[in-house]
């Protein structure tokens, strides 16, 4: 492969460049929650934009209610897959600022990590494509298939902007495989290929009791209290086994293959060390799982925060008039969120307690979505990130939900191919965020590999 | 009766400024549970020290740690019984703010009502005792019996400094009498003499899990959720029939006797018509008790805020780090707080969640306690109140708490004299508290006459 040749010493003389590109991004303070960052947020999609262009590429800024979307192409090439990059150029709030060793938005390379706020979420993974883009382009060789770039601006915050977008324009965005850098890999040199996110339903349950709040000395002993009222209801979403109690819950969750659990058995994941890690004393959830299998393909619900009544200092004796949960359900691949919605308003409407009304608000859903390990494009991803990273990748899923993707892959009917460069200590969300240098430079040399794997493939 | 006839003629004439009085000092926002607060807290014990020094009492303003006492008192009358008025001039916190129909500092007279927080807890109630001695030293009358006031500035969080001053000053307090006003009639129309009070001991409880918030996505699944945990214990805490879980915790109760019982079925309590004024479909409780027994004579166990996790807008996909609750349990006599206290730390001890660790911190706690309704002083405390009023007083017990009094009457020995001039729909820790105009009147009188029956007494 003369082309390949050719992009590996590219790509060998291009790293500081490419390492000073990423500082540049990283410097733009672009956090699209915070009202008064909308110029930085700007300035992040024009930097991207202007990136795109001048590789040549049909590049379009498309201005939205909100922040921009970036979206961008090569030519067409006849009779081979069409791949659309998605990925983001917001970032999360830096917050808490006292904790970061050196400042968010001042990247900082130290023990071959580069520290900024957009590192790996999403910032340094989405790069990788753009530059593998520009080896292929800049050493003079012939793209082998058309690449398209969607790369939007409130990943962080719901998405609202695209979600809107697709359902005008996904003829535009008609792809066979969307290509997403935006996780990580199984572990520090241990590379990995997703091929399942869970979905999530998301909501609010009050539990309404005296009109307005009462002394509970008074009243107490006259009334039902709404705190109690809610914490029987939350403590009945789970039998003993860690099993959620909403019926038919489990009834269209599609069993884990013998194959997968063998496969995520053979990754000897260690619950101590991830206790450890977390400052618990030991893992638990739902009985009959492993930790990997209850975190990957197993539904859960988890309360996110309580709320109601007297939270100040010291003491207030009263009877709250109301007390509410936020609660969500974590789905897996064939369960509806719609469905699971309805069966936790029927479960809230059948759980009585004397003079309470119990209220559900549905806050948002998305469905999980898998991939057939076995499909063509998965096998090109797995020879891509083996050749740049030296090791073959591992199958895995992920906990987390990426609403828009279902989005994508139900308005495009493209496959989704998950190839994460981060690590779960990356810090994505946290003071410190990082992403390992090497790990871009891999990224970026398993890119290249993948847009010519990718075009091996027929359809 | 002249001084009597001279007294009623003053009080005739009184009432406009009686009220000014009363909204000058409801005007100032003694929060005691707000730091913020503090200068304004200090501004109401000034009004009051400046109120009774104005009458001639020896007066002192008495620093505290936190807020001062007001001590007050008049010449000693040999032969006669000492009476120690107890009461507060700090209130509750005003929220939620958006509730109040005017503003809580804002006293507004409508419907006969008087709208202030502190209206009738306590500044409306405790001013009447002022007023009457206001009337009698006014109108030129001697008065027949040494009266001395105690009003602290912080019942509202615990009378801590009360508590402390009275270990070493309980001598400067000696009585035969403590006459309370902070309560309850048992309705409009009947008038009521108390003679018992609920105890309590409060405490927050928290569930402490990861070292952090965690994605719930990337994670749920792998912990127990401190919300689920933290219900799972509230859910606990009572058993079907609604009694109070802790072992031991109604060891030491005393059974209410028949006549009790038998007394409180005649006062023909409207279960119907309380859940209509509380805005509940039905009133809830320990089974085998009526509504006013649960309220006036057994132990109960309340949830007074829940807190922890996300709270905003939307959704947040965390697990909470940790969440907590505020919970108290309301005692009767002869239930110690300080082992009541051990047996909820016990309690959650044995509540065990993987992965959860149980924190109790005790806020604060105090006995419950009972008078002898036959005591001449209670008899005299009647005829007062019937003459005022003009119906007879029925005796009650109430289910609120105030934890110094039991320190007082164990530091001093003396009788309690409980006589509430409130309703129970006065909102006393809720927006738009109310105090009845013409209560506070009839409260001045039977106050005004009360020192006359008093001195009537003799030991």
């Amino acid at each position: 492969m003369n082309a390949i040749v050719a992009i590996e010493q590219y790509l060998a003389s291009a790293k500081p460049a490419q390492l000073e590109d990423l500082k540049q991004w990283l410097r733009i303070p672009s956090v699209s929650a915070d009202p008064s960052r909308k110029g930085d947020v700007a300035k992040a999609a024009h930097w991207v934009f202007d990136r795109l262009s001048e590789l040549g590429l049909e590049t379009e800024l498309i201005p939205t209610q909100t922040h921009p979307l970036v979206l961008a192409s090569t030519p067409p090439v006849p009779g081979k897959p069409v791949v659309l990059v998605y990925g983001h150029y917001d970032v999360q709030p830096p917050d808490p600022l006292d904790q970061w060793i050196t400042p968010p938005f001042e990247p900082d390379v130290r023990d071959g990590n580069i520290y900024a706020r957009g590192a790996t979420d999403d910032k340094g993974q989405v790069l990788t494509h753009i530059q593998s883009l520009a080896a292929w382009i800049k050493s003079g060789q012939q793209l082998p298939l058309q690449i398209k770039f969607l790369i939007e601006g409130e990943e962080e915050v719901g998405s609202e902007a695209l979600s809107e977008y697709l359902k005008e324009h996904s003829a535009k965005l008609a792809c066979d495989v969307i290509v997403i850098s935006d996780n990580s890999q199984y572990a520090k040199g241990q590379p990995a290929i997703t091929y399942g996110l869970r979905g999530i339903a998301y909501f609010e349950v009050w539990a309404h009791g005296p009109k307005q709040d009462l002394h509970s000395g008074v009243f107490g002993g006259s009334v039902t209290n709404p705190g109690i009222a809610l914490a029987r209801l939350l403590a009945s979403l789970h039998d003993a086994n860690g099993e959620v109690q909403l019926p038919g819950f489990y009834d269209s969750v599609v069993p884990l293959k013998d194959s997968e659990r063998a496969g995520w058995a053979a990754l000897k994941f260690e619950d101590e060390r991830l206790a450890k890690q977390l400052g618990v004393s030991e893992l638990a959830g739902e009985a009959g799982y492993s930790t990997l299998e209850r975190r990957w393909a197993r539904p859960t619900c988890d309360v996110h925060g309580l709320m109601g009544g007297y939270q100040g200092e010291g003491s207030k004796t009263i009877i709250p008039a109301r007390v509410g949960a936020k609660v969500s359900f974590r789905l897996v691949p064939n369960q509806d969120p719609a469905v699971v919605a309805g069966q936790f308003q029927q479960f809230v409407a059948n759980f009585k307690q004397p003079g309470i009304r119990f209220e559900v608000k549905d806050l948002h859903g998305g469905p999980g979505v898998v991939m057939d390990p076995d499909s063509p494009f998965m096998k090109a991803g797995e020879r891509a990130v083996t050749s740049a990273f030296g090791k073959s990748p591992v199958l895995m899923r992920e906990g987390g939900s990426i609403p828009i993707v279902a989005d994508m892959v139900r308005r495009t009917g493209a496959a989704v191919l998950l190839l994460g460069w981060g690590l779960d200590d990356d810090n994505a969300h946290s003071p410190n965020e990082k992403f390992c240098v090497d790990d871009y430079y891999r990224g970026i040399q398993a890119s290249a590999y993948l847009w010519h794997e990718l075009s091996q493939v027929t359809q």
